[in-house]
Parts: C-alpha cells; structure tokens; sequence
C-alpha cells in the first residue's frame, strides 16, 4: 500500500456553479507533432470537470483506492506546521500543479523517508530542487504536452490585451463611461510588429504558429535551433541570444523553463536593452523576471505593458508589486489550468500512477528525473540545479489575510 | 469656400499623456489582397499621434485652411441644440466616425441644405440615412480596410479573453487574491472549438484567417459565397444561412453591416437556436443584437459569453444593460480606433477631401452613395434602408452625468 499525498488548489470560495458553463470540453485528437494524448485505462471523471481543486480529487480517490492505497489530498502546502509536511514523513508519492506548487527542497526530500515518485499534475517541475531529486532518488514526472497549447492561446490573449489596451477600455464601460480617447492613448494594432519568443519549444512554437497570420515579423532565440523547414514557413528570424533578439522586437514572450540559467535572465540590464514602448509577456516562471526591475520599468515608461500568469512565489503575496505596477493584465497563475487542460493532466496523472503501479515503464516523454539523472523531458529543458531558493515567502500569504 | 463640419469624440479626460506608450507605428505596406493604403499628397501628423479626438483634428486643419476652407470641430452632436445641429445649415462637408456618430437622418438632411458630402473616418455609414442620401443627392464615402484589421485582432482578443475567462481572473489578481478554482471554473481552451463568422467580408475573413492555426474549426454565413481556393485553405464551412451556423457553432462572431435586414438578427429566437455554452462576439454594430435578449440568455446561462464594441445608441446610456449584464468583456467603440487605425483612415480622409477638392474621382472602394444609388463597397455591403432610428437615446447620455 502507497500513501498518495496530492496538494491542490482550494475549491472555489463561491462555491462550484450550480452548472459548467458549457457541457463539456472538444475532444482533441493529438497533439501537434503527433504525441498521443495520455493514454489510461480508464477515467473517474467527465472532461470539463473542476478536478484541479481539493474536492476535484483529480479524480484519483476510486482509482487509487481500488488498488488499496491511501489518497491524502490538502491544499495546506507551506510551513512546517501544513498539513503537507505533516502528512510528508510516510509518503511515497506527491502530486501538485505549478499553479498551486508544493516545493520540495533538500530538508523536504530529508523528512520524504518514503518518496519515490514526485508528479507534476501539468508541465514545469522548477517547485522541485531537482538535484535534491537526484540525490534522494526520487523519479520527478510531469505530464508534457497537456498543458502548452492552453498557456499558447493565453499568450496570444495577452499580447492582443496589452497592445489594444483591452482592459482598461473594459473599464470604462463599467464605470459607465464613454471615453473614446483614454481607451486608444495607449491603443495600437498588432499588424506590423516584431514578436520574439524566449524559446521555441512546445509552447513558443505554438505561440509562434498562432501569431504568423497577424503578419507580424516572427523571432526566436533557443538553445536548439529549429528545423530550416519551420523557419522558412513561419519566415522566423533566429537570435543566437536574448540580447540580440530583444533589441529588435515590440513584443517579447517568455517560453523557457526556469532554471539557474534563466533566472532572472529579465533584469534592469538586459528590460533596458528592449526597445522603448515594448511588451513583455511571461507565462513562463515569475522567477525568470525580476519583479523589481519589471515594476521600475513600467512606471518609468521604457516598457509599455507586461502580462503573464507566472509569480514567485505562489500564491503570490498580497504586497506583490506585479498586482498593482501600471499597465500590466496579470492573472493568477491558470493558462495551464482550464477545465480543458485538467482534462488532459488529470489523465496523464492517471496514466503514470496506471503505470507505476503497474510496474510498466513510464513514457519517456514524461519523465524529468528518473534513476538519479536528468531523463526524457528534463534532459531536454532542464539544466541540473535548484531554482527553489526564497520559496519560504509564499508562506506569507497563508500567515496574511486573505 | 467649404464648410467643414467634423464631429470627433472628446478629448481625454486625463489630459494627453506626456509621451506616447510608444515612438511611432509600424508601416504597413499594403491590405490583403493588394488594395493600397491611403495615398494623400501628404500629411500634417505623425502616425501614433491621437488623431480622432477633438483636438486632433484628424490632421485636417492646416490642409483645408490652406486652400481657405473653414473647418469647425465638435463633439457635440446630438439634439436640436448641439453644435453639430447649429452648424449644419451651411456645412458642405460632414465628417465623423462611427465610435462617436453624427447621425444624419432625414430630418437633418433637411437642414443640412449645402450638404454635399459625408465621409466616416474610418468603417460603417450606418448613422447615416442611406435612404436619405440618395434621395438629397449626398455622397457618402468611408476609408475602406483603414480599420478593417484592427478590428479583426479585436475580435480575436476578445474570443480568446471570454473563453479563457481573462478579465475575471486578472480581477482576483488586482483584489489580492490567488483563487485560482475561482477563476478557471469557466475557463476552456479555444482549440478544437466551432467558429463561425456572420459575414466574410474583409473583416470576418482576416478573423478566419487568424484563428486557422488554433485548430478550431471553421464556419462562415454569407450573401457572396469565397472562393473554392480560400474555402480550402482555410478548411471552411459554408452555410447559407445564419441559423445552420450558430446550431453548430461553439463562437459566434458577427461581422456584417448594420442594414435593415441584419437590424435585430440576433435576438431571442436566433440566440435560442444557438448551443448552450456558445460565445458572441460583435463588433459590427449594437443594433445587430437585442440587448436585452442579449442580457437575458447570460442571466440564464444560455450564452456563456458576450464581448464586443457596438452599441446602441452611441455613446451608449449609463444605464445600458450591456454594461452590467454577467460574463461580458464589452469595450466603447475603440476596435477601430487603435492609433495605428488612426493614422491610416485620417490619411484616407484627407485622399479624399483632396480628391473631392481636386475635383478628382474618389476610389470606388472607399464610395457608398454616390450619384443617389449605392455605389462602390455601398452597393456591395448595405441594403438600401435606413437603419438609424432610435438614434435619439444617445442624447440621454449627454443630459446625463457623464
């Protein structure tokens, strides 16, 4: 028998809807480049469902207790008096999402006697010091691909948002006005302006595949450079680095995982090497930017918007100063957690727990560490490190009020 | 000597901002499809300079007062006793745009005794007795495409920002909170959903266009069927009418004129007809809806979504029930107004009145009544008719508080 130990987010404070909005989710077929879809023997729940929250359950509680083991799920995540650190001693597997993120670090991997498997209910394993993982053994998964194309269409939401000046003008319609001119001061068209992405991966790659047709001019620096195929039919001018890159774009989106490499790759040197009026668009890791120097920037004018859904730490505090700096359309961090996507990750969570319980391997895509190596996923977007550092400020929020 | 009565919305409220967001607008070579960009001799603005408001004059100033014309600007335009009304008598020339309409219905025709030409800076001469036009041998002529593209990235924001449930998330960011289930409980990704567009003409198609690469799939209505080639290329489907479409499309977006025959298409018989959970999306004209079918079917959760720039009247009363109304991401009329629009149709504007003082033919594509027939995109795109009844409730806003 395994003690499961799965943190999720909590339920709504409104409570669930009387109904979904919709009735249902489309049913996708694969994703682009032919991954399969996860592939588990069966589901517990119906596509379109809130699973990703603590009464969700993911929808493992019937499956997990079937096979006779223990399902503990909380959102209490930080601290050592949280539930998760309590219940941590005697686990053997930990879920969480990037959205609601258990960090796992060193003195957590010390009390894990019991760890063996550390799943990411989504993509982005950067909340696990994943040279910890190594050390201890631990095999980290995380399900690649469920997620991407959902954070894709926000970044293309966001870059459309920040540069039409969307909501602010949202504002005045509710404030009852009719001001024309204070909407558009700040309002342009996207036509004609050069977007780069930070990576070019799943994610910056969809990005990119979904801007092409706004005849905007398309550019990317990546560790690996794209297929002579790709390039020309998106007509993408490659950087060899972010500073060439960024000097020329309008519009910039962060695409890279975090890792020592990338964090703070944004700070006052490289924000000042953008251009005047730029956009700066991170759904990626909060890490990856400075705050401080995303915030300066802003107020000074050199950046003419930022959005993104990532924070660091999460939940952010209520003193973070991406929550109240001029000209940003943050959300909380949820491009990779709507009701479509849960679908596909709760799933795959499904599949790798089908799999691990099943003594079968898992699929090598998913994987981020396993036998005390990078492996699969990781050996590809990872670097070996920890970019867990300074995650004891998320327990400010659960000490502050709500 | 020419009167030249222009109607331009009111400056901001916040004064102008000291610098602009950004240092200028890309250029844009040409629209799809190869219609050139407006060709005036030349211009007295710097493209990204706020044009449309009152003290912007559209740039037209120091060119119509060079060859001794007398310009006068208002944004005071509805009732007996606005300035537009008082000025009118002897005014040869009317211009406005359609995010702050002059209306000209039969009744000011009358008055209007030297008019000879009305020009909508920018898209859409609903505002404007077609009718009425002809029948006063008025021409109408608007700066077709100028905005035609701005408008088509707003459509695409807004698609994406209601499924994603973006503003109620950024919401939860501004209060302070990270209620991530709070959010996402009515988020869905885009891909794989039914869209389909009412109309596609140069805006429904450049929608199409942009939304091919999130993998959704297609849908269109129109009187004039595309090409078998754009049919194909962008994997359409064709219905003959709007009901077929909307029974099977997760999004509408609607982008046809106003003319007495699309006046009030969607209202509560259409919207019935429409799927449980769908989107609509409008930013062709208010009048095209009912507002209040519209209000009731997000009450009762028949639609999931409502976004959009038009309104009916305009500026829109305070006590619209658009503004208030659940799950809406409404803007004022600013999609075609981005500066970048900006600059294109006060360009357009100005090839005009050159044309018309050079006693040159205007471009056939910018013409809509001419001769007392429809004419050019006019023949193509309305109905005769005369759309612009109700017009009167816009004064309500003006005796209102602002």
């Amino acid at each position: 028998m395994s003690k499961v130990l799965c943190v999720l987010y909590d339920d709504p404070v409104t409570g669930y809807p009387k109904s979904y909005a919709r009735d249902g989710v489309p049913t996708i077929k694969s994703y682009p480049g032919g991954q399969t879809l996860p592939t588990p023997k069966s589901i517990d729940f119906k596509p379109g469902q809130l699973l990703g929250s603590v009464s969700g359950e993911l929808g493992l509680r019937k499956f997990l207790e079937s096979l006779g083991h223990k399902l503990v799920v909380t959102s209490d995540k930080d601290g050592a008096n949280s539930t998760f650190e309590k219940e941590l001693p005697d686990a053997s597997i930990v879920i969480s999402q990037p959205f609601w993120p258990a960090y796992l670090t060193e003195e957590r991997f010390k009390k894990a006697k019991k760890l063996e498997l550390a799943i990411t209910a989504g993509i982005g394993s950067d909340h696990i010091d994943l040279e910890a993982a190594m050390r201890h053994g631990v095999t980290v998964a995380e399900v690649s691909y469920s997620n991407s194309i959902s954070v894709s269409e926000h970044v293309v939401m966001m870059i459309l948002s920040l540069v039409r000046n969307y909501i602010p003008s949202y504002q005045w319609v509710v404030k009852g006005g009719w001001n024309i001119a204070d909407c558009v001061e700040r309002s342009y068209d996207l036509e004609g302006m050069n977007v780069g992405t930070v990576a070019a991966g799943r994610i910056g790659l969809a990005v990119l595949r979904r801007l092409k047709a706004f005849d905007v001019k398309l550019h990317y620096t990546d560790r690996y450079r794209l297929s002579p195929d790709v390039e020309k039919e998106l007509n993408l001018t490659f950087h060899p680095n972010v500073e060439s890159m960024v000097k020329v774009c309008d519009v910039v989106t962060i695409n890279c995982p975090l890792h020592p490499e990338t964090e703070h790759m944004f700070d006052d040197k490289l924000i000042a090497k953008m251009k005047r009026g730029a956009y700066l668009i991170n759904t990626a890791r909060g890490k990856i930017c400075d705050k401080d120097a995303v915030a300066r920037a802003l107020e000074n004018g050199h950046l003419a918007g930022y959005a993104g859904d990532v924070w660091f730490p999460q939940p952010a505090p209520q003193d973070h100063p991406w929550r109240t700096m001029p000209y940003h359309g943050m959300t909380p961090h949820v491009s990779g957690t709507s009701l479509s996507a849960q679908a596909r990750y709760a799933a795959g969570t499904r599949e790798i727990l089908e799999c691990w319980f099943g003594l079968r391997p898992i699929r090598e895509e998913y994987l981020i560490v396993d036998g005390g190596h990078l492996a699969g996923t990781g050996a590809h977007s990872y670097s070996a490190g920890n970019a867990t550092s300074g995650w004891e400020e998320a327990n400010k929020y659960r000490t502050g009020a709500r």
